[in-house]
């Protein structure tokens, strides 16, 4: 493909993250659109300038100050489309779907990737929500329009699952996976067990730290974990699995005491979401487990996340990365659009 | 490509492994020649039949005991050619190359690889030899024939390493990898400290499970994971760099005593092979190393290995798997050739 026209809808931190990583690598892509909901939209058929965004987004500006330089567009720049407007009306060969998670509902991003992939547009996106709760029916959709539709930022943010699944263990049968998918619970208890605080201490220094939110419950109760779970049993093990099939249960209960009575046996706690297929049957859960010091997983610290795949040609393979972080998870929609772009 | 057309020159564990997998996942591909020193050498330009060639090595037969079928091939099938009158006279569309490693001379594999490469072939290859000593001089002549010179196997067996690196990583800059990269000595490392045995009794297990050699010489010295480093240092760092250019420095020194003094400062020995770009240089080592608990290599056990990226954009992902084994190194050589294939 060549110059691919790209927009993005959306354009918090992750879209930030990329814009300034499009940048640094000066990957040869034209920016037709940025649409986001607080920031302001912007369009234009003949490239926008990607450092004049970024200024604009550095500097808390609206997207809507931007202004043409001298060799203008002519009438071609546009402000203030809605996204679904963006969509129907700028004619990209790449969507970036970026906006807020919304897990219950997948809106409206759901309504954005189905929109974008009806018009033949590729799709890539870090939104867990319309992933973990539709991801079927849009890589349906994506197949029947003859467009990709990824998601490599969904599960560990840039750190390779899908990729990894899809590019190295091709061949393989992939027949669990289980991992530390969120970074918030693994830091909480790895200061528990480390420096002996509480749970409530541990969390709070999560929030100082920009780890946790101020209200932390998707992160303590696991229901960030559970989606990722879910995603993971709907790409890599061709599940039909939704949130509320699979019991989910968060650190909020682990005492100090139960996660030094674990150490006292050669135990830690993880928080643990896994899922694998036994017969047609998929089972999938979250929950905190006691592991042993010989388990790959066991050795994750702070806000790392890992993930073992188990397959049946090369065993057990874990990777282990940043879940989260700005340019982190923008490289994972980069790392799409390369692979789209080849 | 359609129905590849494959070769095998060496067909020891590896090539064992390869078509116990080739004949498991039902690929479309025809095998037209296999050419092992000890084994025999069969080839038939109308492809071979695979459970054929399994029967015979399974049974410890010769692979010149080959029988066509009713449904022959008319005299297509020659028996006896050595691996240059293979290369040379069979038309495959892609060599895998598994003869065994000289780490000294990289010979007779090179010379396989560059007369297959010049004859337009893609080439795989486990052998670390070829790959320490010339990957850059076979990449060149892989490059001006228009093939590929894919070498997935010759660093950790199947768990992804170039694979991850060129498909997971694109877009990112790879800095510095380290790793443990020889499962042998880390299985030693990891007796000495888990079950306090001996360096000599740890060694004596590993050459009953059949880890290490006879003569270990060359895991517990370094010298294989010094033609890893070498191999990591030229492909992923664009290095050309020599084994001797590399300082090296096995196990054999490290008693019971240092690995509990250690312990007690929570820190634990693994063997290190790292390398890292430095301006224009790069500076590359082989040696034990002192590594506190909170680093992802510490909590590698037994024949695993691993190995840690450090990257611009993505900070440090690490990989951990087999490092060797029939099916694992089987598979590298698989995924390279299904790599060729798309």
């Amino acid at each position: 493909m060549k110059k691919p026209k790209v927009m993005l809808i959306g354009c918090g931190t992750v879209g930030q993250g990329l814009l300034e990583i499009i940048q640094k690598k000066k990957t040869d892509i034209s920016l037709i659109a940025v649409s986001d909901f607080k920031k302001g939209s912007i369009n234009c058929a003949d490239g926008l300038d990607i450092s004049k965004v970024l200024d604009l987004l550095n500097n808390g500006k609206s997207l809507e100050e931007y202004e043409c330089g001298p060799k203008c567009c002519n009438g071609a720049l546009h402000k203030g489309w809605d996204a679904l407007k963006t969509i129907r009306e700028c004619d990209a060969d790449i969507m970036a779907e970026m906006t807020f998670t919304d897990i219950k509902t997948g809106q409206p991003a759901t309504q954005h990737i189905e929109e974008a992939l009806k018009r033949g547009m590729h799709v890539t996106t870090s939104n867990k929500g319309p992933a973990a709760l539709y991801y079927n029916k849009l890589k349906r959709l994506a197949d029947e329009n003859d467009v990709k539709f990824l998601i490599e930022g969904t599960v560990m943010s840039g750190t390779p699952v899908f990729n990894l699944a899809r590019e190295c263990f091709a061949g393989c049968d992939i027949t669990e996976v289980k991992g530390i998918l969120n970074g918030t619970t693994n830091y909480i208890l790895t200061k528990m067990e480390q420096e002996g605080w509480s749970y409530q201490d541990a969390l709070k220094k999560a929030q100082e730290l920009g780890y946790a939110e101020a209200d932390p419950t998707a992160d303590v109760e696991g229901f960030d974990a559970l989606a990722k779970v879910v995603i993971l049993s709907n790409v890599l093990l061709g599940g039909n699995v939704k949130p509320d099939d699979v019991p989910c249960e968060g650190i909020s209960k682990i005492t100090l005491e139960d996660i030094k009575t674990a150490a006292e046996d050669d135990m830690r706690y993880k928080l643990i979401g896994s899922t694998r297929r036994e017969g047609d049957s998929i089972i999938a859960s979250v929950k905190p487990v006691k592991l042993p010091m010989t388990d790959p997983l066991t050795g994750v610290n702070g806000a790392n996340n890992a993930l073992t795949f188990t397959t049946d040609l090369l065993g057990d393979v874990t990777i282990q990365g940043a879940g989260a972080g700005k340019i982190e998870t923008g490289f994972s929609i980069f790392v799409d659009i390369l692979n789209i772009i080849r």
